[in-house]
């Protein structure tokens, strides 16, 4: 979005209403009221060619007519009317339109049509098929929800304009204030990364929130979120996880990764907050609204019942954020303001019959330890302490205090809760009814403030030539017209940027492999080589631990019969052979390429050998990543714990397979056209990693060959 | 309790107040507040000896001069007048005292003064150190709750006063009513497991709530629990997890299972449903307040937004319960009464615009369909219908249908649910206001409704004889003055309830190796035997693969210099000697016995080997089990998917793990003395299972031993 196009949404001269009407149960009409009923800081138009009069907002039988300036349109008419309807408004100048109509698709032809307007009359859309908009700060509520809007710091852009509708009716409540509130629709137009960028821009906007149902481009989102994230926090509530899961990639390697799994990867990458439920994005919403300091990760708590701090430390221990620890000094003088029986640690319990006082001085103490990053104040419904006294001093106390430190507040119960809820507000200190919700709330501030690992990649590069080598490897193998690469080729390819690889060789017959074989150290390896045979070991064609070049020639012949009979339509292409390696302590990973529907080539990793779908430990990251970040896609996995040694294993080498994870990196970056890659088993010991096996397959594999090779 | 005693709390005739007041703010005062405001079924005597009036109680200036018939006194004295007071109530016939009051320690005598007492007067105490109870059906709020309760169908008995409180304000919000509230304190007399079966057998009670922080007789509760759960849900909210969690057993098999695992492990077995926070208890009391059926697990969801239903649904993915498929008649029925953009299966998604009528047709249809066991309606707030008409038009709808399948509604938004709430509440409709609080609430009815496994457990039992060996062995240990069996031993018992184990002979020097080796296959394994050294291999007290007795001799030198010199005060009592098993696929597990601080014996299985705290892989359940369970409990760990087998890896004979799990049943239950077992490694693949090594360890064993063990 331009400059022009930001600032007719966010500072509108005049809205134009397209299909402005009095009916206040049709869209037009409940979005004129709406308009209307702002404070607006521009004047309304209302278009229909039947003559609308309402008050604060003028008739116009239709868009010619329209007095300029005016910047932003609605259209809320019939959906075969909009192509024209663009054309028009680009015609008066107007260069932003929200279209609330549906029905505009590819299949009848009034998408596409609407597009070629507004490209013809250099107007930009947002919509079609959307609840409108909020932009409170202008008085502007173009959108047909039932409630509106309190000007604040939160710009909430959501695919689905019900859920816009239940997020306003949530935040009038509480009052919780946006900077905008978007109604997103098809996104026909203007889309998610530009909206982002654009309330990255806004001095307004302290934290984007987004209810996001999919995203068409994975990698665009992300560089916009990417650069928006240095400045201000971004929540994503990500909705069709389970159905993103059914449909997850047809390829082998991809079927491993749901779909979710790469979006909470790539988020957490990038440092974007994924919550997973609308009371999550409510705790967010609360906190983030409210305080924009980045605190320190150590709550501490006060509160006057035990069995509600201990609620809050049960949740907290599985949340980013930790309990902080009072120091000594602190502990003398809570043991000055608190009856002998307090919980002399944290959480700071006062007892039940806590008055106003008694939070005074322990929030005093708890605040002014250098240990403690931010407060969470509790207060259990009492008969024995007024309530409104204790929120008056907890404020006070906290702003008398001014040390700046993230204070939140959980009145439990929602009468409790209630009767708080306009003081705290008016304070800035967010307000929850349950421990559980507070302490998200906490974990969505921690998170926000941290930094994410991967802000500035610049990736190592491997010299040209082993590019170039690799690219005529990858040029070979489309020659053939083939998309799978042959063991030996997958093998060469990752021995060129720099991974280790069992030294293997290519034989033609049984005759063949005995000949290879005087070429390295018995015992050895030999396997069937055909494009029609992935998992070989299944069906016979792998045969290990053979003594001398004899027997390997042996095994291969039977293995031959074996295989004619049970897949007699199996191209067979001869054998390898390698060295069969024996490292008995070794951990069998999995590290590989695969391509996600949304954000393309994705890197994943875990403990592997044959039971890999079935151990089904990955952890997932988006290319490029750099060494820090290689460090902490291994710590996720399961078997990294086993890596670190235990008992007699001695720990392994973790720095050969961050390299070959980097290499991975490096691999999918010079590549782009590798589709699928696969290191399975790497074998990872003590003395550091080697490959056994490999598998590539290039972009432009058609579904069927995938899975004829399974 | 005696039906006296419950008598005297759900309808007592007369209560008195001792230690009424007029000051408000004194518990004393507050509670006879609270007595005299509801509409008391029973006479009020405010007991003190200064003058206290107060409208609709009678003031007596001590005990002895009140009236009878009195069955129920409240307590808010000062501690130390309490045992005297306990004495006074007895002689004055009445049977049950709440006491409120704190300060009763063992520290200070006070708390077996008073028990002693009560014994003595025949008096059975419920606290101290507690708010009080309510007794909605009776009118009775003898608590210094701020609020008081709705009469209706849930038990609440809380650990802790304050989350009652907290309790007590959401319920009121919500219309939700008790059959009880009780603040149970610190159960010096009366415990949960009794207050559990008495309002099991209260016809008025459908469901009983727990806040609970800790069992001092965890049997002894599910026992209890047990019998109840057969006719009503019990669900319970356990705080302290974490730590629980740090205050794991000492015992070394026994820090594998932080006791919150064996609690959760215990309440599934049992059938009681776990809730881990205060929201997911509002949950479960809002359904099971009002829908008393139990339903399939298939669910329905009619939504006027799809993004709302899509939530559900992945929240429903993540929890019991399930998505219900609709019959191609449904789908036909609703193509009639629905726009032609509708989703057309299930969420049934009624766009944002549906009327009251669309509602009406939607869940007409829905809820004929066979395959729909619950539904849930759900509404986003829209400016273009009237949620008023909505909301009459569902419960009309609901009710004409009278089906009796249960219908929750999630109406999102505060405001838009506030508008909907007493509606639905006098309609017996569950209310939430997120998609995901309305699954949560399904899924426990979803788990109020689900058959325990282990109702009946009916442990088969080893034959006498096999008891007696084992027997003799156990007291053989003792009379050595030993807790540590010897691994022959230990794995002599396994053998005696049928585990299969290696043959082991013992040999007391390297020589005798030699000879024991002549008894059995090569190769062999040599291991240290040692009071003192528990994780042999650690320390080279284990060689494997030795080809031949004079390897094994060799071996057993080594050794012995190798253990001498590292851990020279180690007691040193020669060698076990065994063939040494090669099963090149089998899985290793483990499985065993540990002593739980709560429950006593556990049983635990999983993933074994040397990495297997690393692993961290255990299911856990309280023993006896039968045969279904323990397919359940092997189910649980992660590594019985390997044992599916998979790829050319062979599934491994599951029977025999099972039965393996059945014998270490009957054993704890044979030998209750054994604190500790492990079997580990326990060999499994397509040809059974063998047990490698055992340990063995008895009760009285005192903590520094098992830990100098390590």
């Amino acid at each position: 979005m331009s400059s022009l196009e930001t600032e007719a949404l966010l500072a509108p001269r005049a809205v134009a209403l397209i299909g402005a009407s009095r009916d206040e149960l049709s869209a037009g009409g409940a979005i004129l009221r709406n308009l209307a009923a702002g404070r607006p800081t521009f004047d309304i138009y209302a278009v229909n060619p039947h003559s609308v009069e309402i008050e604060g907002a003028r008739w116009f039988p239709d868009i010619e007519s329209l007095p300029e300036p005016c910047d932003l349109a609605i259209i809320a008419v019939p959906a075969r009317h909009i192509p024209d309807m663009i054309g028009k408004l680009g015609q008066k100048g107007i260069r932003l339109a929200v279209v609330i109509s549906a029905g505009l698709s590819d299949e009848n032809g009034l998408k596409p049509a609407m597009l070629e307007a507004a490209k013809v009359a250099g107007v930009r859309i947002l919509g079609p098929n959307c609840l409108g908009v909020l932009i409170p700060r202008a008085g502007l509520n173009a959108s047909f929800a039932p409630t509106d809007a309190l000007a604040g710091g939160l710009a909430f852009l959501s695919q689905s304009g019900a859920l816009a509708t239940a997020i306003l009716d949530w935040a009038k409540a509480r009052n919780v204030g946006f900077s905008a509130v978007l109604s997103i629709g098809d996104m026909a137009d203007i889309d998610l990364p530009e909206l982002v960028e654009a309330f990255g821009d806004d001095p307004q906007t302290n934290a984007i929130l987004i209810y996001l149902e999919g995203l068409t481009n994975g990698r665009r989102f992300l560089e916009a979120a990417r650069k928006v994230r240095a400045k201000k926090p971004v929540i994503v509530l990500k909705a069709g996880r389970s159905q993103e899961a059914a449909r997850a990639a047809k390829s082998h390697t991809g079927a491993l990764a749901g779909s979710y799994d790469v979006y909470r990867a790539a988020f957490r990458q990038i440092g974007i907050v994924l919550v997973e439920s609308l009371d999550e994005l409510f705790d967010a919403a609360s906190v983030l609204s409210r305080i924009t300091s980045s605190p320190g990760d150590r709550l501490a708590i006060v509160s006057n019942g035990g069995g509600a701090g201990i609620l809050a430390v049960d949740e907290l221990s599985n949340l980013p954020g930790r309990l902080a620890e009072l120091a000594p000094e602190t502990v003398s003088k809570l043991d000055q303001v608190l009856p002998p029986g307090w919980s002399r640690a944290n959480p700071v319990d006062i007892i039940g019959d806590a008055p106003a006082e008694r939070y005074r001085g322990a929030i005093e103490a708890v605040l002014g330890d250098n240990g403690v990053d931010a407060l969470l104040v509790m207060s259990c419904p009492t008969a024995l302490a007024a309530t409104a006294a204790v929120v008056d001093e907890v404020i006070r106390t906290v702003e008398r205090a001014g040390n700046g430190k993230p204070v939140l507040a959980c009145w439990l119960g929602e009468n409790n809760a209630r009767l708080a809820r306009d003081a705290f507000s008016h304070a800035g200190i967010a307000l929850f009814e349950t421990p559980d919700d507070a302490v998200h709330g906490f974990s969505y501030l921690v998170q926000a403030a941290a930094k994410p690992l991967a802000d500035h990649v610049v990736p190592h590069r491997r010299d040209a030539e082993a590019i170039a080598e690799a690219r005529r490897i990858v040029d070979g193998v489309r020659e053939d017209g083939r998309v799978v690469m042959s063991e030996l080729e997958a093998k060469q390819l990752l021995d060129l940027f720099g991974v280790p690889v069992v030294p293997t060789r290519r034989a033609a017959t049984p005759g063949d492999v005995a000949v290879a074989c005087e070429h390295m150290k018995p015992p050895y390896v030999v396997k069937i080589v055909s494009p029609d045979l992935t998992h070989k070991s299944d069906i016979g064609g792998v045969v290990l631990g053979l003594a001398d070049p004899q027997a390997a020639k042996a095994a291969a012949e039977a293995m031959l019969q074996r295989i004619r009979k049970r897949r007699p339509r199996a191209r067979l292409e001869g054998f390898s052979v390698q060295p069969m390696i024996q490292r008995k302590r070794a951990h069998e990973l999995f590290a590989g390429i695969a391509t996600d529907l949304a954000f393309g080539p994705i890197l994943m990793m875990g403990a592997g050998g044959t039971a890999v779908e079935v151990l089904a430990d990955r952890a997932i990251r988006l290319p490029p990543i750099e060494r820090e970040e290689a460090e902490a896609m291994l710590g996720e996995t399961r078997i990294s714990k086993l890596l670190a040694g235990y008992r007699d294993v001695p720990a392994t080498r973790r720095d050969s397979i961050i390299d070959v994870l980097l290499a991975l990196s490096e691999l999918s970056q010079a590549l782009p056209e590798i589709a699928e890659l696969d290191v399975n088993p790497l074998l990872a010991d003590a003395e550091g990693v080697i490959a056994l096996d490999a598998r590539v397959i290039l972009s432009g594999c058609p579904p069927e060959l995938t899975e004829r090779s399974q």
